[in-house]
């Protein structure tokens, strides 16, 4: 995962017009059409639906009513009037992350989600590069103050040790992860649901356009299409392959990024999650996905790149309270310092009492510890904890 | 765990009776003194130390100089004053969970730890059957309303489905469960590091004589005893060993709840924490906790109870957000349903088109639709979602 492919052939010229066409008939991420385009070919599948044959599925009769309507022509031109181009396995571009898809088409039962056979990408960044140190910062659009300046904070710190951030371009924290990476001057990918000309939602235009500069506005559906919630289902599995791991912000119970989180966990790759107070539905969600035993809670951009990076490399730092100089006594000098009164000095007869340990042994502590400056000795036997 | 001794004989009334001095001398949880107990008696350890043997030993100078000091009819008195009495292994009352801490005895190092020889009760409750069905719930002093609320919350939760509710007496969270439980009407043990007749800190007197009257307040230090930093450090064990599961409501980094968890992570008890935001200092322990990979989020008692069962008991209730009819309808259907318009009504063709579905499966799924009520037909072709 997460590497540039390199080693498939580019898809001809001619089977690349015939994908294009076939983006604009097919549903994004149908299983059967993923497979019939990579196991025999686009322009096949072309040929079989302008000859008409199948109708009997209703698959092929869904398809077969649009191969009219599909012209590569007509969706170039929509795609060069934004700046979008069609990548797919085999260019350089090309993500192999995505490969991993693969392996979930058996399983997929009536929920779709084959290996894309093509992209349509629009802004200034290389997708391949993109994900290969990526992560994916996803949750809720009705978020609240608390999720998105998490959101933002965590992007921010991705971006910040080198990582793009992908999400999925909506309100709330999507949108606050886009901007949090942008902030950092890092690199940020939008999976659409819609055509990457139909910049969804259109409140998001602004910032899908400033993300597309340096970034990536990325679909697996034709110029033109109009975001659906089954789209948005296919499309999570974009935002969960592409990414090394996956991590949902703020999420009610049945959120929408709940369920890239299942690709992610699906694909095992690793899925964490911000924990919020358990009184806001906003975290309810989260609160669920992190008693799945292959979650991770995480609290910030360095224990997210922990999480993802190998063994060893990226670790975060210990979180450690503050710590005093009393944490490297000997366990007796600290029984002891505990008996030590802090106003009202006493004899070490008294102390030791208080202590538990026998005379002797509080005797030789105390002077050790008036050395170290920690206590102080008010006349011959009189002791008292020093004051800061 | 978590049964009732029964097997084990009553220790004799003299044995008892040098144990009961034997708890004035050495420190609480000392797990030298605790297997000097166990394996020879206290009364052995007695004549040693009042005949002056070993007296080059540490230890063993810090308990002779306090054999003069300890008195049984003087601690009984005491212990009298306030109601309270001393039970040993082997008595009726005695929770045999303790036991699992001779596990832990020679990891200990320089930590404290073995199984007590007997314990100091206060109350109206019976800690055999107390611990039996028990939940202990710590967490912060320095706690927030947030923290105390779903402390309190979980208590009275863990009360209602039969829990008792063990904690340490302390200000904050512990206060807070404690009252939860009491509050329901349920039993609840509070475990002090000082003697029982000390009651602290003194600002939850009223609190703790309250847990008395239907519960107990514990201690393994006899009558009289100051509490300390260390004696708070071995109190937890005694927590953490006689519940079934250990949750931690808000931590800061360094709580001294984490120590509790500590324990009963040792001990292989459920452990389980309650997030906050992740931006509040004080859960910072409590996610600190929950990144180590044998614990669990849990967000309310229900979850809290379903954890500490055998498996397929006490199954907390699933969490789900709003369901819709929509959620029962064939996925083609759904898809169709995305591509209905809600005011404008639109004719079957278009719909087709904007749902990539054939139109003969749209036009049969969408008299279908009707049916059920989600969909309208204006005229002879054009259809609209139903309004609610």
């Amino acid at each position: 995962m997460g590497g540039v492919s390199h080693l498939r052939p580019t898809v001809s010229a001619d089977e690349r017009r015939a994908r294009i066409v076939v983006s604009r008939i097919v549903e994004p991420g149908d299983v059967d059409a993923c497979r019939l385009v990579r196991d025999h070919s686009a322009a096949a599948l072309l040929r079989r639906l302008r000859a008409g044959t199948d109708l009997d599925k209703p698959k092929v009769r869904d398809w077969s009513e649009r191969v009219s309507r599909a012209d590569h022509d007509h969706l170039m031109e929509r795609a060069a009037a934004v700046g979008a181009r069609y990548i797919c396995p085999g260019d350089d571009e090309w993500p192999c992350a995505l490969d991993d898809l693969e392996r979930l088409e058996d399983e997929a039962g009536d929920r779709r989600g084959g290996v894309p056979f093509g992209l349509w990408v629009r802004g200034g960044g290389h997708l391949g590069r993109l994900a290969e140190r990526s992560v994916a910062v996803v949750g809720a659009r009705a978020s609240t103050a608390y999720g998105e300046h998490v959101a933002g904070d965590l992007a921010f710190g991705c971006g910040e040790a080198g990582f793009s951030v992908i999400s999925g371009g909506a309100f709330g924290i999507d949108a606050a992860a886009h901007r949090g990476v942008l902030s950092q001057g890092a690199l940020t990918t939008a999976i659409l649901a819609s055509g990457v000309d139909r910049l969804y939602p259109p409140g998001n235009t602004d910032l899908l356009k400033r993300i597309a500069e340096s970034g990536l506005v990325v679909s697996e559906a034709a110029p033109g299409c109009v975001p659906s919630r089954s789209r948005f289902l296919v499309r999570n599995r974009l935002i969960a392959s592409l990414a090394q791991g996956t991590v949902v912000v703020e999420a009610a119970l049945r959120s929408g990024s709940l369920n890239t989180a299942r690709w992610a966990l699906d694909l095992s790759r690793p899925v964490m999650g911000v924990p919020g107070p358990v009184t806001a539905g906003s975290s309810a969600g989260v609160h669920q996905l992190l008693r799945h035993p292959g979650t991770v809670l995480v609290t910030d951009a360095a224990e997210v790149i922990e999480h993802i990076s190998p063994a060893g490399v990226g670790l975060a730092p210990l979180k450690q309270g503050p710590t005093s100089p009393r944490d490297r006594l000997h366990p007796r000098s600290r029984q002891l310092l505990d008996a030590i009164p802090t106003v009202m000095a006493a004899s070490s007869q008294s102390i030791a009492r208080a202590a538990g340990l026998s005379h002797a042994d509080v005797v030789a502590r105390l002077h050790g510890l008036e050395h170290l400056g920690a206590v102080v000795r008010e006349d011959a036997d009189r002791w008292r904890i020093a004051r800061p």
